[in-house]
């Protein structure tokens, strides 16, 4: 099977045009079939501050009010996402920008109210193997913002992180599939505080570790749970790194494996 | 050879929900391979206005500024592609939003500054026409926004009616294609006064005289001039109508064509 590589980048390199034009370069620069994911930044959130929209907070949780969900599908979907495209496309990578809705890509169903009625936010329901591989095969890149669609009119506003391991896990029928997460660090540590501190493999029994003694905390839980499924899902490789290396012939980082507990 | 319907929507549509629900159901009935090139509408110019962007005017024209660039990308590309491409979805309609970056599907140039610096507008350069037909024979419906690129990482403005013109000419070799153009009348008027006076026919003899009698004035002259063009270049059929009937085995409004003068 050909090797596919899906890389999800977030807020803080879509906040700096030069990482973000650096890494894009790097993107455009790997060879083979890839799909492109990327989340928001801090646009979504100074065009909210301009329009005046409140935050809507319900027990310390941000929900996506209609009005948010119209700023995110301008600077998701249209700003940030068409701005990628037409970089990528300046530097020879064939990409397409696509929300959720564009070819019916990724369906998602509104999140259903428990304890919290989050709003508009869509969990993935579906992602449209074919057509993607339909675009890989034609050398088209996908570019995937976090806007989603429930195939009854209504966009929603979705976890970027949890569409790249869904893109992901869906092809890993066609594909031996690399899921590359990047992020601002170099991979996951053991030590916050020590940036040389790097895990080079993450296994379950590691993770599970280093949870009880505290050095994985907080928002790496629901990130890393997210990569161990996807392994579980079929996916081949995840990798969390800070991306400068993801052209290269081996992407540095944090390896997170099922097969056994040799990091140490 | 299959016949192909390129459908425009200008602003006048997508600024009342409920034309614009109603032309895309009948957009969505429609069967066979069809495109849809949508303008936009008092959104940008309101969302513009809330964010105290000043219309910039050279010579009593509109110029795209940086900013206005960032706004039509926003709302064009963003929520009135992705708004529109959802809600076709639900209607049963494989509909992908695109903008001209991605899969390169428009190329422009920056227009030249002669007398006027307009900006950051684009002319089109050339269709990806393989791409469209590609996306048309797996039954996807592309929906163009008025935005495309360079070719060297910069978006730009671009009259939607152009590329509705520019996509139909360039898929005639494969198609034979119509170009419906939809706005607030029912057809071309030989009397702006009285709404019963469509010319059921417009051909270059009867748009000379209608010209030179002032019947025909000032911004519909750009627009018959683009469809006549576009007859010149290969597209079958040019019809400018209200789009009530689009959906239906004929369409009405004006049929614009190069056959004699049959009007009368």
């Amino acid at each position: 099977m050909d090797r596919l590589r899906v890389v999800k980048i977030g807020g803080n390199v879509i906040d700096s045009p030069e990482s973000l034009l650096a890494l894009l370069q790097r993107f455009a620069s790997m060879e083979g079939p890839k799909v492109l994911v990327h989340g928001g930044g801090k646009l979504a959130t100074e065009l909210s501050g301009r329009l005046g929209i409140v935050p809507q907070m319900v027990d310390g949780r941000r929900i996506t009010s209609e009005q948010d969900l119209e700023v995110v599908t301008m600077v998701y979907a249209g700003l940030i996402n068409k701005r990628m495209t037409a970089l990528l496309q300046s530097m020879g990578c064939n990409a397409i920008g696509m929300s959720g809705a564009d070819g019916n890509v990724i369906l998602a169903h509104r999140r259903p109210v428990r304890e919290v009625d989050f709003g508009l936010v869509g969990d993935v329901r579906q992602v449209n193997g074919p057509l993607l591989q339909s675009l890989l095969k034609q050398g088209i890149s996908p570019v995937l913002c976090a806007i989603t669609h429930d195939g009854a009119g209504q966009l929603l506003n979705t976890n970027a992180d949890t569409i790249a391991a869904e893109v992901a896990v869906a092809l890993s029928g066609l594909f031996d599939v690399e899921l590359i997460y990047c992020f601002e660090k170099k991979g996951v540590m053991r030590d916050a505080e020590n940036g040389d501190s790097v895990i080079a493999r993450l296994s379950p029994a590691l993770y599970t570790e280093l949870r009880s003694t505290g050095a994985i905390h907080s928002g790496m839980i629901p990130k890393l749970d997210n990569c161990f499924a996807a392994l579980e899902r079929g996916v081949g490789r995840v990798v969390i790194t800070d991306g400068e290396t993801i052209g290269g012939e081996h992407t540095h980082g944090t390896i997170i494996t099922t097969e056994g507990d040799d990091s140490h």
